[in-house]
């Protein structure tokens, strides 16, 4: 099992000293630095010749591991009717990510930016008994979202490649065995890829059913923000963390009492005045959820994820109230709201504002605020809802310790969909008892393009990339840093390394100086370079490793002992 | 190296015994029964577990052998911008074919359907020297071509996966180096993959460029024809076949004589009143170029390919003449046309009617024909083209001999493009003499998901697939024809197999019939079909050539070591 050669002079790649002028984050510049991939389009990428090695190795692990749990690769279209989309209204729900185009008889397609719908459709067509289950599906394949803002290089692109997985189960049991099969797959596959990440409670978005976790791997370009308490093993997406509802005992605080506070529409205004802390404060927000008025009560400290509150009302449509919205409206004060006067409103809080717990809020008069208001002594509240924004410090809501944010990338996703897209399809199955039996099934997904962009971003120096080994383009980068006994001695090195079986790039350009083949074997980051210099003549070669810099000088056949191992 | 053993119980598959209603061709047919593939859409498919084996097979394969002429892998994206392909004139030149989108911003797109002018800018881009090249670069993609008629299955369907490769050159000698590369590569993959195969000249369509050849694979359901000459080793497209123009003395050939010939409007009725073979005659074809009327010649036992008449036009749109456009024009006779009056249109003709041949043709008046009418002595020829369709039994333009036809699938072709691309990218880089040079490119693509319906339209019998070894989903179809001491053996034989590195698909499926089981075997055309049946007690299976259908006895191990090999 000898391997190839690949000769620099022969490699089609081009280095860049700069960053590129459009990029963001740090695997964007290197990636494109390094001549590992190229911009086509907005959020439309070409993957030149080192990147393809790198993502066809990633490839290769996933497939390892998702063919080592029993699961079938499939490969599936991109181009996809509409019919089974709108079936499950996803046709609309997308949006405009979704592509949708028309072929030449005016036929509605879209591509595929996720595959529930179709998957569903073929077990159907391929099961019909108890016995054709359990069934994983996967394929490695290239999916479409008409993204607002492709940012990031290939962290966030339009195009990109994923490996989805859907499993075909007859019961909870089973849905709950193949989630379990995939979350330790998944955990195989990031630890071979040498990605450092964190599995994350997350929430269902748009892909409903019910348990879902996401692997996050930390880097300052993420673009989700997870919680992670240091005390635990709690982690959740922040968009997933919940507070806990624990009403206390109120039933000392004194009665409520009004005082007036001119001038103090805002929490700012009102805690300075008052000389009392932000959080001992109650803000009251108004927003029409379909046109109707609707409270929603937050500790004065805390702010409000507009984002949470979309996807609580959604599909109803939500917009904060205008100045003609208190018009007309004198149980409405703005500045002085207060849920103990809001009998004609729907009053929503946070979990915070539990029963029992006393708040300073308005007094519903302009200028004037009311203290010791008591949730569910003074005023009730409809329904509890999680809608403030997580904040460094907050308690675990496992054990209570202050947890940390920290910046993450999405590189998996694993949910229980149950049975929405099988009742959206009818899927069925002949059961034991002779009965059909509706399907429940799971969803996966591994972002194998962005994981990557991810790897660049954990495995990165001021010098360039460094890649882990079973991901490397390379194992051994070979540099003939002299004239023509040292291109003849780094050939011949190749050449007996890459017949043992080790994969070599090998940098023989003519005419190019040693220092610039030393910035581009740094920039490249395959694991091992390897250099025939200045001692060339006595058969000894320098050996440095890529990720800790160290260096040693060896006779030729121990060098190549070494590495073959 | 131990290979994993497939489990029928465990696969998802569903096999037919009929052939599904909308198929036309035979690898539709049996891969749709054999639950290789399934149809998503109109010319959009599926492929499921063992056809994605297969698949990988060949991709496998067409990688190596590209890998092996140091072609360089990349993947660019499917979705492409329009800019490009409006530089090149391919925007609107692919007319209907080409699948067109906007995204979210009204950007136009589309969806690759081959790639020259990305791979030209790509290259633009990275090399700037003569040091930079010669460089071929390929990729293993998924291309999209909305076919008018989507037919046979996955033989020509409108999103399918292609390799495409891209070579770059300063000179015309290198072109001819690195087609001759590709030439050689396409020989070893088509003879690794098993497919019976023909080079054929070719005409290079709307890639442009000049030389160009296709691998067609012969079959009934091919949609290609090709001449193929039992002499020598001439073969051609027939689109490609061009017949030599060779003056002939017609010095002795008397006068031009005017014969009545009433009602005689058609080639069979003149033929017919005058007892003389049609292949004396000469047909008049009037089509309108562009509005303009032109007359084609061509003997009268022979077709006008209308293709070969609009290729020949191109872009010019052609268009047959209408009963009209004789009103007012009394040179032109409806059924009496000859040359020889055709002073006022321009004369093409097939080179067949070559200067000093004699004719029979109309004599530009109704109810009259003419005799012995010379070809540049009664009439010139404005131009020679080939427009006529080839028949069987045509000579051969090498040596002579008749030649045959036959159907075949175009399963790869390959290009000299020449600098067409290069100079609308403007792509030049410094060369030797420090001046710029133009690049010259070619362009070869093998339909990789083609491949695999050439391959079961040429391996199949009435039972089902006959795939060649180094592409069948496994090696060895383990079937337990019986009980549990069956199964037992089929498992532990398949174990022992796994383990020697042999890919083992193991029919163990509880409560189903050996019949099934071995109308299954057959119906997936694995070559080896080893049999746990009545003599599993004794310890001897069967094993049988799928192919040859040739059967013998043998204890396991003996079986065993004959497959290991």
């Amino acid at each position: 099992m000898a391997a190839q050669v690949q000769r620099m002079s022969r490699l089609m790649v081009k280095t860049l000293r700069d960053d590129p002028a459009d990029a963001e984050v740090l695997s964007h510049k290197l990636l494109v630095r390094a001549g590992f991939v190229r911009r086509t389009a907005a959020g439309v990428w070409s993957w030149l010749p080192l990147g393809k090695k790198v993502l066809a190795n990633v490839e290769r692990i996933v497939r390892e591991e998702m063919d080592a749990i029993g699961a079938q690769e499939v490969l599936l279209p991109a181009l996809l009717p509409r019919e089974p989309y709108e079936a499950t209204g996803r046709w609309e729900e997308y949006g405009a990510e979704l592509f949708r185009l028309q072929d030449r008889k005016g036929g509605d397609y879209l591509l595929g930016p996720t595959h529930e719908e179709i998957f569903t459709q073929l077990v159907k067509d391929q099961c019909t008994s108890y016995k054709d289950l359990p069934v994983i599906l996967y394929q490695i394949q290239t999916k479409y979202r008409d993204e607002a803002r492709p940012r990031a290089g290939i962290l966030r692109g339009r195009e990109f490649t994923m490996k989805d997985s859907y499993s075909f189960d007859t019961a909870d049991e089973g849905l709950a065995e193949s989630y379990a099969l995939h979350r330790a797959a998944y955990q195989r596959i990031f630890e071979r890829l040498g990605l450092d990440y964190r599995i994350c409670a997350a929430t269902a978005g748009a892909m409903g059913g019910s348990k879902s976790e996401e692997f996050l791997a930390p880097a300052a370009a993420g673009e989700d923000t997870f919680a992670d308490c240091p005390s635990c093993d709690y982690a959740a997406n922040t968009e997933a963390v919940s507070f806990e509802l624990k009403a206390v005992d109120g039933s000392a605080v004194p009665a409520l009492e009004e005082v007036p506070t001119p001038d103090t529409p805002t929490i700012e205004t009102l805690a300075a005045y008052l000389q009392v802390p932000a959080s001992t404060t109650l803000k009251n927000l108004l927003v029409k959820v379909d046109g109707e008025i609707v409270g929603i009560g937050v500790p004065g400290d805390r702010e409000v994820d507009m984002g949470k509150v979309e996807a609580h009302f959604a599909p109803a449509a939500v917009e904060l109230v205008g100045a003609e919205d208190f018009e007309g409206r004198p149980d409405l004060v703005k500045g002085y709201v207060g849920p103990q006067g809001l009998e004609k409103v729907k009053f929503l809080a946070d979990p915070r504002i539990a029963p029992g717990t006393a708040w300073i809020t308005g007094a519903n008069q302009a200028g004037v605020h009311a203290k010791n208001v008591v949730a569910g002594r003074d005023f009730e509240v409809d329904q509890y809802v999680d809608v403030v924004t997580v904040q460094e410090g907050d308690p675990c809501p496992n054990c209570g310790t202050g947890l940390n944010l920290d910046r993450a990338i999405e590189i998996g996703h694993i949910f229980q969909l149950g049975r929405k897209y099988a009742d959206a399809f009818q899927l069925d199955v002949l059961g034991q008892n002779g009965k059909p039996v509706r399907v429940t099934m799971g969803s996966y997904g591994i972002g194998v393009s962005r994981a990557v962009a991810a790897l660049a971003e954990q495995h990165a120096d001021d010098k360039g990339l460094v890649w882990p080994k079973e991901v490397a383009p390379a194992d051994v980068h070979v540099v003939a840093a002299g004239k023509a006994a040292q291109t003849e001695l780094a050939l011949s090195v190749a050449e007996q390394l890459a017949e043992a079986g080790v994969r070599v790039l090998v940098d023989e350009r003519p005419g190019v100086s040693p220092g610039v083949k030393f910035t581009d074997a740094e920039l490249f980051g395959v694991p091992t370079i390897l250099v025939a210099g200045r001692r060339t003549a006595e058969g000894i070669v320098e050996l440095k490793d890529r990720r800790t810099g160290e260096r040693e000088e060896l006779p030729v056949a121990e060098a190549i002992a070494k590495i073959v191992g």
